[in-house]
């Protein structure tokens, strides 16, 4: 379906920050075919469908480059907890009863909650991912899953081949909007040997790996008392940082820590509400940066946040950093912005295809309502999306050149059934 | 005209924190009548009026304990600048522009924004104050505003008449709704004199006053140079803290600074979200909470947040504390829920009028669609309220007995009108 978008402002999150007043932008074949502030281009283009987007701000679509988004189903059900006590005292006993199906709605409500809110691409590591897979393919949005190599993320025993049919069957599919990772839960939950093998696996299968690094001060604690290293040095050793990797949390990270990250071109993950909420503390965003480390954002899951909202993520990454580092021109706003775009589709594996509103990129756009009290005036464009905006202004999502959400109504999912099912499934699990 | 609300959830921020189910609810005459889970109540109530509160929470509106509302026309105007070039640079040659017509506009376009995000209550210190007082009684919110007895607040002549003129005029005015304190901008736009001066007028007419205190480390490095003294000390050694007051931020404390709030029974307003983007730093909400100060929550201008939104400020202050002392136990939910209401009533002078939803109590209350994909499974409504919420969520607001919004259509104010204005001031103040 070819796509006219007119009257709109862009906000294109390229190299040269450009923002654009009143331009067309066409969509063909699932690829932006051109993007103009004058009519010359309309000449040769031939829509089946246009959007007025008088009002509206076009945007490359949300990466949320760390989630857990099953965990709906958990979400606001246990807060204000030490660590220890929110994960082994009541996360993980309701985690094990949840079944392949409650992961399936979980999941559902989790791509529900993100594409409402501008989400079109996520990173996700959970339990039970074919009902994850089935779910992204099912409702059009793009996605990196990853699979462990392991029987059981805390036991060694070897899933190998279960890992590669996975890959096999789920890697690049659906117009390659799924792309496949090896799930490296944590250097905690896995040992020496299958970190080994884990970085085997995904060399073997030429893809990358999803692991939490340095999340809390304990966990580089025992990382030492484990493997006489932190996790990024145990994971440089065992050849983890050898791959493209999504590395999420890096809260707290030595200076070699941050140097073996650089060099190995890892992708850090900031998931600001989910370290403060957790207690974990506060990542050193902006000496990533200014190393050139490509940081990207993410919500974590639904249980430590409380919710899937990116627009919130970029909102608190352009403000905590200022007021810890009593800076206020540190993470500015275009910077906030491009993590949440540019910097996830980089940390994805999705570089060069979606991120940016470019001609020649894969059509993953949202239109973003600017005509409400709280966006007037608009003044900056930018910062308005960062400072102002909530993710309810987000009016229409177009994710691979398909429209999954116009004028807030889902195109691909059933919301009130979603929202029925997860209900029911919460109350079995929570008794 | 008498309201019943029916099948609510209820968060009453009440002494006892109670969440109800399923509760009936009374207004009469202004005030709570009743509210019970049982249909007995109904009784001898004569309703004009029933909402269906089914799927959605009650709860008090939120009190915006400091801001600036007018600013709104300054909204994402300068961002991510050092403090200095954000206010001489920019807002106060844009501010010398604004006449009194633009901050009758602005302060409308302020309180649009407050309505729809559940906003009943605000303090208010700016520029023109007649205008905001006429924009507060003709929407129907409630509001603390306050008058400055000097004639510039930065020149020290006495304009001391003009101040006990519009607290005849105003305060305790539309049925209470609009209250009146004396306005001291800070310790650095005052000298000693008119400290004393405006502690004495407060004294005179038996109100309050609302002041800005140790927002920046500049300030209180000032102060000494100035006074010898902090900010806290000079405001105590000439009588400012001898009345109620508002103190806006009280980012930087030291022992005997919060000391003296302590003892003088000071409210403090946490603005998270201006303190982390103007670089201003953290308050100790934490180790003020822990001394049993009055701690409310305020926006401040739209200049430096950028939107009036208490649910994020909220949110904010349930989130940062936690991550900056990496401890997931501090201001849980319900003491940033309470923050945002009940604290916020104490604090602008309205203790036991307002804050909590308890019969006799008057009848400030919003009402929250939790049928969104965002809030399911709602699990813990507080928590719910907390950390999944977003403005756009309050569905119906009632301040003093009289339905403001209803379904998120605002009964008192033409909202597309005051967008219009405000875009067209904007344009002429920015060129």
């Amino acid at each position: 379906m070819n796509i006219l978008i007119k009257n709109a402002g862009v906000i294109t999150c390229n190299a040269s920050n450009d923002v654009l007043h009143n331009a067309f932008l066409g969509i063909k074949d699932g690829y932006i075919d051109f993007i103009d502030t004058g009519e010359e281009a309309l000449r040769d283009f031939r829509a089946d469908r246009v959007i007025d987007a008088k009002g509206k701000l076009v945007m490359p679509g949300f990466v949320n480059a760390h989630t857990h988004s099953g965990m709906t189903i958990l979400r606001n059900f246990a807060n204000d907890l030490a660590l220890e006590d929110w994960l082994f005292g009541n996360v993980l006993p309701v985690e094990e009863k949840l079944t392949p199906e409650d992961i399936y709605w979980g999941t559902l409500l989790g791509i529900t909650e993100m594409i409402k809110s501008g989400t079109t691409t996520f990173a996700d590591m959970y339990l039970h991912m074919e009902e994850v897979a089935k779910a992204v393919s099912e409702t059009g949005i793009r996605a990196n899953l990853c699979r462990s190599p392991l029987k059981d993320s805390n036991k060694s025993a070897e899933d190998a081949v279960r890992c590669f049919e996975y890959f096999k069957k789920w890697n690049n599919s659906f117009n390659g909007r799924i792309k496949v990772y090896v799930e490296v839960h944590s250097v905690y939950l896995f040992d020496e040997p299958s970190l080994k093998m884990s970085a085997q696996v995904a060399k073997q299968i030429n893809t990358g790996i999803h692991i939490h690094v340095q999340e809390t001060l304990k966990e580089c604690e025992d990382s030492i008392k484990k493997y006489g290293m932190s996790p990024a040095e145990i994971c440089c050793e065992t050849g983890i940082f050898d791959v493209p990797v999504i590395a999420a949390h890096c809260v707290h990270l030595s200076d070699r820590d941050m140097e073996i990250i650089k060099e190995k071109g890892v992708n850090v993950i900031h998931n600001p509400t989910s370290n403060l909420k957790l207690g974990s503390g506060i990542a050193k965003v902006d000496e990533m940066l200014k190393n050139g480390i490509n940081v990207a954002l993410g919500t974590d899951g639904a249980a430590s946040n409380n919710n899937l909202n990116m627009i919130e993520e970029m909102h608190l990454a352009a403000l905590i950093h200022k007021g810890v580092h009593m800076d206020p021109t540190l993470v500015d706003a275009s910077t906030a912005l491009k993590m949440a775009t540019v910097n996830g589709a980089k940390a994805l594996g999705f570089e060069g295809e979606i991120g940016e509103v470019s001609k020649g990129m894969k059509a993953d756009l949202i239109l973003i309502d600017m005509d409400k009290a709280h966006l007037c005036p608009v003044n900056d464009p930018v910062a308005a999306t960062v400072y102002s905006a909530q993710g309810s202004d987000v009016d229409t999502v177009i994710i691979d050149g398909n429209i999954v959400m116009e004028n807030r109504e889902l195109k691909t999912i059933d919301e009130e059934k979603v929202k029925f099912n997860v209900k029911e499934i919460a109350k079995k699990v929570m008794k």
